[in-house]
């Protein structure tokens, strides 16, 4: 954990000073992106110390061959991989033949990064003195731009301080880029052309194996003290890149800057052979525009979407920091425009965990854009898992599953499984728990049914079918019983008869039986198609309703608890606060084989079932089962402490939940747990905003209406929030004193705050 | 399952046609070996068809990196992979410029393989006609000598048949060598000087990482219909190989032969740099004997190792056949000679599983090598595992386990655990049961207590520290429990109290203390050496005692069985007898998934422990668990069958103790598993012997008696076998009729068979 190394600021995230140790670190934090594409914070020009590269685009994967110890019957023969992508930022800078590289420069002064989350940029500016003794200023502003989301821009401002000197600008483009994370050293890019027109530049490409191709591309334009300078570059090709040379001589104090314009036009967008005809049409309105225009255009972009989703806590600037650069990130990876995208667990910051696509989309990231974003991002959401229902039933179909059982994957790109530890892959199912509970949750904060006669309910069937088949009668219990699994708690494998596992299960089957009466009665037609497409006999709906009447889940008589598994009492019980300091994080300092036996869990299990239904318990049993598992909960995953968080606010523990907040909001600003090189924690970034909104603020929909129970951190002053509910903009203010309420859109809505009715119209502030 | 490919001989295997399908399990099937080194029976001149090369040195071996999905802390960083060698018996024939090539050549007439298993050698002939019409019969005898264990000797003979031809027949050395296995593709040899004198030569190298100095080495002699052709060969060498070429005119019906004596000397042995100093001598010897007499040294030293080992069924041949293979092949796997080397799982034949030792040694093979061989044999076997107690006791370290906990690896070469499923190297535990059980095993049989004393309680002392701190106390059962296990049954992963496990943990630990006592009363000085080593005090053997006395046991009232872990019984217990045939074997046809929530039993798990504990249980008892387990048990492990064998006969089925006896003799005889290909399953060998000496022949010893209760399947009208039981050789022979007893050794010896005291005198057969 490095507390000082990023500055507390409540708008920007800001670094100052050179140190190499943190490079990799900080290519992360001031990572950008715009929904289509990111970019690492990797310098443009040379640098010869530790870095890792990273250029992504959106669903643009490799199917790495997956590498096991020991094959088993069923694992998916590939891991999808996030694809370093051919580099567009590249901006060499020699200065008397000499390279401006920080890494051996003899002086880098005034070093400074800065990620400005309000308007989308990152601007980084040093002073550095090169080998050869020549001092120069730089200033570079990078962005990658929403409105034309093929395109980025950088500006680089290059000054020389102490002589006149000959400047080489070289912005390049190079395919001969490697992955960091990399199963067996292929090659996953061929390029295919190069081409070079004037002050532009394209590379054409695809991926290996999945044959995505992508036209990388450049212009440079190049200014002096502001100053067109027209120029044709020296051009120079090798068989991976092309590099466009300028050579200006600059005289002390003039700066030179280039302005480039880059990115990627790809397959998914355009056919196939017009990708450089649409690279060029990105150019042309790009230099249009120019710098500064564009620039313009991403500072309204941001404003707009801050206008919705920015939360504001007064009297506590780490954590305004903290929830901002959460927010920003999750618009940064995902906006919502295409459903053939989703939300990845690294984001466009780095390549651990592969794929897109976990069920943090549906446990933690549905809510916050429901509540953020039109009602249209949601349902893309949900729409693309309709659209890999075909591949969830072969998935099933591949582990002995049939009758249009549907398994959805772990880990996805394109709807395969592509994770590669059985335990994981054949054994963590609740995700498709979450899937179907994300059909529900949609429907009950947007009120749209409209989903589910459309496409919900055959995924909700396929679902059903699942669970049915997976669950066996145990003659021992007389109770359907669940075996083999692992639950949300990733430190306990193969388990039998996990608690939160069984209990989505039933659920999964109540809810999908109750879908189907009303989509019988309310949408006949569809309910027609949808029975001749699954096929779907009333005797098998029975069988299914035999199955949830009769779920064994494991309890506690002793502890008056639900039990996480079968046999968990068995363990050795010791709280996480008597185990030596020096113990943690277990999953550094303990073997496997200890973590799997001990009582200790990675992230909420039991509670996390507390928080999906928690209008199935009472506050009492909330309370006990907290009790009972928070003592032994770990939080070693990012998925763990705003869960925590919410149910702590919801007992009035309000420290406690606090502390919570904190750790899920700066876990990568102050790096928890010394992997933030690695990239950023973007799906929990989702379970931050859920920590303040329905932790803090006490947001809940029941039946129909929007309820709140804020309360406030003694740590702050205030804070505010927006939620869009069904189309119209809900702003939330609580301070110690009480909380205010406002609305924008068509007419007077009715909500609850502490219990009570409070109506909100138009225009007015309502204090309640 | 092949019936009909080998064709059945009391004494030989046989191959008759040429089958390019069948060539990778000839190969495993024809392997020769002498305890030192291996050769799969690849033909020497070239072959341009599918084919898995494989020269192998005992002792040898790459650590190849581990490769996992994902990393788990604890994991070994490398799989200890058995190595393929320099090729020695490479020998090329080039007939009128054209190699011979039997995948190339225009017909292959007669061709026939013999693998002389009374004699140790291996004949390989064949007519063949070459794509240049030239007819050639060719006839080649090979063996690895037992009396020299560093060469191994070729006749390879040549005649042409259809007319004059210039024949060049090239011996050559080559270690640009491949392994089947690699994870990596890593070069696993580094070849450090190639040297050629006259008819010699040579080829040093090491292997990459572990540095295993190999001087590879031959020698070539040529003859015409007999008579000696002195010339000296053209030198051709790379950097990897180095080739002698003879060039001769040879007539129509002449006969060309090559004597090729050729073979590895390594640093186990000699000083790294007199490697090829021990070569030339070895070649002296081997050319001093010539061919003729090296191989009737062969024949006299199989003819001993038969002598004392054979088992001689009558009326039976393929039942002959098998057991005949089996205990072939495992002497030429081990012999007993270095406690520095074990038995792998795949012998000389194949590099499937790596590593050379498991708990099979000590579980199936010891029985057998204390039985047909001198003490000293066994002996070795135990010291392997006490050279090793300190890398077992940095293994259970790795782990978490501390105070000089042992934990033996699941896999090993030297010591260090090498495989790489946290399913099996942190959780098959009980292989560290097996290990002290081998310790009372050898007591029991050889009546010889020293082991124990000088190294065997240092040994259990880690043990029984091992179990007393896996297990932990269970406050909802208030019994010790063992959480997080994998039983013998691989076919489930990661349960909770497997009965056996916990059984052996129990009598481990009791063993233990029992060992103690006795030592401190009749080993004083020992005593006091082992535990100021250990630092055991009284407590912490109180300590133990406490667990051993409080062992939990899963156990069902209704079935009045052990169960085989905690909740087996909730599993859909269908009979593996009611699964469809298409289902079967589940290891190909169904996905981990499934068989992990099944109920089937990969090898005898419950049943495992009956069998080393029969005393400890009625002969009810048995029949009971027999008949409650046996029916969910697929046998898909090579380890089953003998094991159920034994079992079946001491409960008088002796048809169903015979099927499973043709199961485990013919395994790889009839390729039952289709793998053949990939080697011999070289472990469970051991166990077909046991079906026979303790199922059928009902062998044991109880009290330094030995009891026998012979029965014989009807299949058979007679078997015989021999034990050395305490430096006596005790000769039994079972008839329908009955039995027969003969003794050879210093003195008379009472025994017990089917409960009568019979004894035996020297030079006296006794009817019982």
């Amino acid at each position: 954990m490095n507390q000082d190394y990023i500055q507390a600021d409540p708008w920007s995230i800001i670094e100052e000073g050179f140190d190499r140790e943190q490079v990799k670190s900080s290519e992360s934090l001031f990572s950008i992106g715009n929904g289509a594409m990111g970019q690492r914070a990797n310098f443009e020009e040379q640098y010869s110390g530790e870095t890792f590269q990273g250029s992504y685009i959106a669903g643009v994967y490799y199917p790495d061959k997956t590498r096991v110890g020991w094959w088993k019957n069923g694992y998916p023969e590939y891991f999808a991989k996030v694809l370093n992508a051919p580099n567009w930022i590249g901006v060499d800078i020699i200065i008397n033949d000499e390279a401006l590289d920080l890494n051996t420069c003899k002086k880098v002064e005034h070093f400074r990064r800065e990620l400005h989350m309000k308007e989308g940029w990152y601007k980084r500016s040093f002073v550095a003195t090169l080998p050869n003794d020549v001092e120069v200023a730089v200033e570079v502003v990078r962005f990658l731009s929403l409105d034309l989301d093929e395109t980025g821009a950088i500006q680089y401002n290059v000054q020389l301080l102490n002589s006149d000197a000959e400047v080489v600008v070289v912005p390049y483009l190079d395919g001969g880029i490697k992955n960091m994370d990399s199963n067996w050293a292929d090659k996953f890019w061929n390029i295919t052309d190069i081409a070079s027109y004037g002050n532009r530049a394209f590379v054409a490409s695809h991926t290996m194996k999945t044959d995505f191709a992508v036209c990388t591309f450049m212009q440079g334009e190049l200014y002096v003290d502001g100053d067109t300078l027209d120029m044709e570059p020296a051009v120079e090709e090798t068989g991976t890149s092309v590099r466009h040379a300028y050579k200006v001589d600059l005289s002390k104090d003039e700066t030179l800057t280039l302005v480039k314009f880059g990115g990627y036009t790809v397959d998914r967008n355009h056919p196939k052979d017009k990708l450089q005809e649409a690279a060029n049409k990105v150019l042309e309105k790009a230099s249009a525009l120019g710098f500064d225009d564009l620039l313009q255009k991403q500072k309204d972009a941001w404003a707009k979407i801050w206008e919705m989703s920015d939360i504001n806590i007064e009297g506590d600037v780490k954590a305004q920091q903290g929830i901002r650069f959460n927010i920003f990130q999750l618009n940064q990876t995902y906006l919502g425009k295409d459903s053939r995208l989703n939300i990845g667990p690294k984001g466009f910051t780095g390549e651990k965990y592969g794929g897109s696509t976990y069920w943090d989309t549906e446990a933690y990231c549905l809510p916050f854009y429901m509540a953020t974003k039109n009602q249209e991002v949601a349902w893309n959401l949900l729409q693309y898992r309709y659209n890999h229902l075909q591949k969830a039933i072969e998935n099933a179909e591949k582990l002995g599953f049939s009758n249009g059982a549907a398994l959805y994957p772990m880990v996805t790109m394109n709807g395969e499984e592509c994770h590669n530890e059985w335990e994981i892959t054949f054994e963590e199912i609740h995700r498709n728990g979450a899937i179907a509970f994300a059909i529900y949750n949609y429907h009950r904060f947007t009120g749209d049914y409209d989903y589910i006669p459309k496409m919900g309910l055959e995924v909700l069937i396929g679902i059903a079918r699942f669970w049915h088949q997976r669950v066996n009668f145990s003659e021992e219990k007389q109770q359907y019983v669940m075996l083999g699994v692992t639950g949300p708690n990733e430190y306990e494998n193969n388990v039998n008869n996990n608690w939160y596992t069984n209990y989505l299960a039933k659920w999964c089957i109540d809810y999908t039986i109750e879908q189907i009466s009303k989509v019988r009665e309310s949408y006949p037609k569809d309910h027609e198609r949808i029975m001749a497409k699954t096929k779907l006999a009333p005797a098998e709906i029975e069988d299914w309703a035999k199955v949830s009447g009769n779920m064994y889940f494991p309890y506690s008589e002793k502890h008056q608890v639900f039990l996480q598994q079968d046999g968990f009492l068995d363990k050795r019980m010791v709280k996480v606060q008597d185990l030596d300091r020096s113990e943690r994080p277990i999953n550094q300092k303990w073997s496997w084989d200890r973590i799997l036996r001990s009582p200790y869990i990675k992230q909420a299990d039991v509670l996390q079932g507390f928080y999906f239904f928690e209008d199935h318990f009472s506050q009492e049993e909330l309370e006990r089962h907290f009790d009972f598992y928070e003592p032994f909960t770990v939080h070693e995953s990012s998925l763990s402490p705003c869960v925590h968080s919410i149910q702590a606010a919801k007992l009035g523990r309000m420290e406690q939940a606090y502390t919570f907040y904190l750790r899920t909001s700066r876990l990568d600003l102050d790096d928890y747990n010394k992997e933030v090189e690695e990239g950023l924690h973007i799906t929990s970034m989702a379970g931050t905003w859920m920590s303040i909104v329905e932790g803090f603020g006490g947001m809940r929909v029941l039946d129909g209406t929007l309820h709140f129970e804020p309360r406030i951190p003694k740590q702050w002053k205030s804070y505010s929030f927006k939620v869009n509910f069904r189309h119209q903009i809900i702003t939330v203010t609580v301070s110690a004193d009480g909380c205010s309420f406002g609305i924008t859109g068509k007419g007077p809505l009715t909500i609850q705050v502490h219990g009570k009715s409070v109506q909100l119209i138009p225009g007015k502030t309502v204090q309640a």
